[in-house]
C-alpha cells in the first residue's frame, strides 16, 4: 500500500537506513536506554542531551527532535522549549510524546506551553493523553478543569473507558481529525488500533499485540521511532508517522512469535527492539495491517 | 503456609494482579527501567515522576509509594519528602529503600529526616545499610559516627562482616526486631537469608540465588516489589513484605535454572524480570522456603 | 602477551576479580545501568552517586573514578570537578570519556576545565572526539574554532572521515602518542582499530565487531571497564587501558558467536556483558589481536 505521491512505507525504512538521520531526545530515564537502542535498530543515530546549556545547540546539528514528558522535569522543561523553537526554526520535525500529561498541573501547563508555542510536527499518545490535551487545546482551562483531569488517568496508561474499539472507532477518528486540524499536527492515538491522521486522510491501524502494554517504554520508542521515519523523510509527515506505527506494531508480533517458554516481560521488551534491527522493507509492506479512511 | 487471618502469599499475589495498583517510585537512573518492568511484570502499574513540581499530586493518584535513595539527589530529596507526607495523609504504604546510606553524610542526614518526619511502612535494605539506621535511629549522631559509619561499607553492598548466617540468625533477629519496633516499620534486612519483621513476628527466608548480587538493582526490584504487595494488601504489610521478599528470590531461582551456556550477569537480570511476569499463586506457594520466628 | 614487568592482560584480569575495586561512575542515564553490570560482570563494584553532597566522599571510599560527558548536566559538572580534585588527592585512577564532546560549547569548555585542572589518567573516545579535545589541549580556542568544531561530528559517533585503517595508522599513532605526551595520560582511540599508547609504548588493538556501534554504550560501557582494570592494576595504567580495550572487544566477539537467528543490536548488547561475566584470563590472553609498536 502507498503513501502519496507513490512514497511506500518500506522506501521510507529505506530513506531512513540511508540517511542515517541524526535524532534528539529530550526524554525521560526510565527508557532512555531503549530509545536509543531502537534509534540504533532503525538506522538513525541517537543523541539524549538535556541541559539547558547546550540542548538547542545540539538540535541545531540534528535532523529531527522527540520531546518526551515523561519524568518531566523543571530542569529540562526549558531545555525541550529552547531546542523545540530551534528545530521551528530550521523546519525539523518535532514529535511530542505527552506521557501521563493528565497525572499532573505540571504536566498539563507545560504541554499546553508546547502546544500554543512550538511548531509540533507529531503529537503520539494514548487516548487518555490525548483527551487531556483536547481540553487544553479547546482554549484556557480553569482549576476545577485541571482537578478532574488529573483525577483521571491511571498515571501512564489509557483509562479503561479510553479503549479504542472496532465501536467507537468512527467517533474516535472524528476527535482525532478535529484535534490535528485545531493543533495543525499529525495526531497518532495508540491503543487496540492505532489511528493517524492529519485531519484529512486517517491511517486505521492493527499491528502490535498486547503485551506490549507490559513493556515499559514502548509508547516512548514510538515516539522515538517516529521522528526517525519523519526526519528521514521530511514533506511525509503523515505517511511516515503511520509508517512508524506500523513498524513497531509489527515488531512486536514478530518478537511475540520468538518468544520461547519461561520467556516475559523483560525479554519481549528487548525482542521489540531485536525485531526494527531486522525489520526488511519487503517485511513493513507485507506485514502493515492497516486501512486507510 | 499462610499469614494471618488465611491471607496467603499466593492469595497476596491475586489480589496483586486484580488490583493493578499504581506504584509511584523515586528512584535512580541505574535501574529505573528495571523497576518499571518488574512492577508491570508482577501486574501492579508504574509512574516514576521526581520533581517536587508534580509528585505530591502523582502520590495522590497512586496506591502506594517507594522511595529509593540510589544516586540521591538534592533535586529529588524535596519530591521524596513532599510524596512521603501525602502518602501519610492518604495512609499509603511507603517503602524505603536506603541504598547504600553509609556512603555519605547526605545520605545519613536524608535517612534521618525520613525516618523522623515520615510514616514508613517498609524499610528494605541489607545488613550494613540497616547497621547504619540503627545508630541514627538510637538518637542524634555526631560527627564522628558519620564518619566511622561512611569509612565502613563498600558502596552500595554490605559489607562481608555483615553476612546473615545460621549461626549469627538468633542475634540479627534480636536486632531487626528492636529496629522495627523502634522505627514502627517492618524491616526487611536481604542477605544470604532475607529477615522480614514486625518487630514480634519474624519471617525467615531462604529463597534467591547469590548471582542475583552481580545484578545491578535486584535490591531496588525487590524494593519496587514490595511496594506492589503492599498497595495490594494493605492491613497486611508484614506478609505482603514477606511474601515479595519471597516472590523475588524464587524468581531468582527460577530465572538461575533457565541460565544457559555463555549467559551472564545481564540475562540472569532479564530474566528474573521474565519469572516474575509468569509466577502463579502456586508457583509461590510451593516454592517460598521460609520459617515464621 | 606481556606488558611490562611480566603483567600480563590475563594476571591484571585475576587481580580485578580478586580485588573487587570498587568503581565510582558520574555518567549519563542512556548507557549507566548497562555500566554497572559490566562493572559487576568484570568482578568491580559500582557506584554512581552524582550529586555534589556526596560526589566527592564517594569518591573517598572508592578505588577509581569514571567521569563520562554523555548527557553532559549543570548540576554534576560541580560533582565531578570534585570528585576528580579527590581522585588526585587519593592517587586515584581517573578516565575521562568525553562523550560526544564537539557538538556543544558547553561539553568543549568543560573538557578543557578536566584537562587543565584534573590530573586524568585515561581519556577514552573516538577519532572525532580526540580531534576535538587536541585542538583545546593546543592552546586557548576562540568562539570560530569551536563553532567549526560543533559543525562536524555527528552526535555522539565518528565522523566518516574519522575511521581508523591500515592506511591512516601510522599518522594516528603519531596523533595519539602527541596527544597522550602533551596531556600525560593514556589515550585510548577507539575504532576500527584501537590504538593505546602513553605517549611512548603504543598497542593496535584489533579485537571488536563493527555492531558493537549499534548497541548504545558499548564506548561508555569500556570506559567503566577501563577505570576497573585500572584501579585494580595500578602502575600499570598503560597495560590496564590495554587489557580493557582488548578484554571489551573480545566479549564484543564472543557475543557475536552466540547471536541466533533474530536477535539484533539489543540482545547483542545484553550478550556483550554476558561474556564479560564469564571472560577467563586465559579467553583473554589467547584471544587478544594486537601489537605493540
Amino acid at each position: 500500500m502507498r503513501g502519496k505521491a507513490g512514497l511506500t512505507f518500506g522506501k521510507m525504512l529505506e530513506n531512513l537506513r540511508q540517511k542515517a538521520p541524526l535524532i534528539h531526545s529530550i526524554t525521560n530515564p526510565v527508557t532512555v536506554n531503549q530509545c536509543a537502542n531502537i534509534l540504533l535498530a532503525c538506522g538513525a543515530s541517537p543523541i539524549m542531551a538535556d541541559d539547558p546549556m547546550e540542548a538547542a545547540q545540539i538540535t541545531g546539528i540534528s535532523d529531527g527532535l522527540v520531546l518526551n514528558m515523561g519524568t518531566l522535569s523543571q530542569r529540562t522543561v526549558p531545555s525541550m522549549m529552547a531546542s523545540g523553537e530551534r528545530a521551528g526554526q530550521l523546519s525539523l520535525p518535532i514529535v511530542l510524546d505527552p506521557v501521563g500529561v493528565a497525572a499532573s498541573g505540571f504536566r498539563m501547563n507545560t504541554a499546553r506551553m508546547f502546544l500554543e508555542r512550538l511548531p509540533l510536527s507529531v503529537i503520539r499518545g494514548n487516548l487518555s493523553e490525548f483527551r487531556a490535551l483536547a481540553k487544553l487545546s479547546e482554549g484556557p482551562a480553569d482549576a476545577d478543569t485541571l482537578t478532574e483531569l488529573s483525577r483521571g488517568p491511571a498515571g501512564v496508561d489509557a483509562l479503561a473507558a479510553d479503549r479504542i474499539t472496532q465501536e467507537n472507532l468512527p467517533e474516535l477518528l472524528d476527535f482525532a481529525r478535529a484535534f490535528a486540524r485545531r493543533t495543525k499536527t499529525v495526531s497518532v492515538i495508540t491503543g487496540a488500533i492505532d489511528l493517524v491522521t492529519d485531519g484529512g486522510r486517517a491511517y486505521c491501524i492493527r499491528n502490535g499485540h498486547p503485551l506490549m502494554r507490559r513493556v515499559t517504554g514502548t509508547g516512548c520508542q514510538l515516539s522515538a521511532l517516529t521522528g526517525a521515519f519523519a526526519a528521514a523523510n521530511p514533506g511525509y509527515i503523515l505517511e511516515a508517522a503511520a509508517a512508524a506505527v506500523t513498524a513497531m506494531g509489527l515488531a512486536g508480533e514478530i518478537a511475540w512469535k520468538r518468544l520461547g517458554p519461561g520467556e516475559g516481560n523483560m525479554t519481549y521488551g528487548n525482542y521489540i527492539i531485536d525485531a526494527v534491527c531486522h525489520l526488511t522493507s519487503e517485511d513493513l509492506e507485507k506485514g502493515g495491517n492497516y486501512e486507510i479512511r
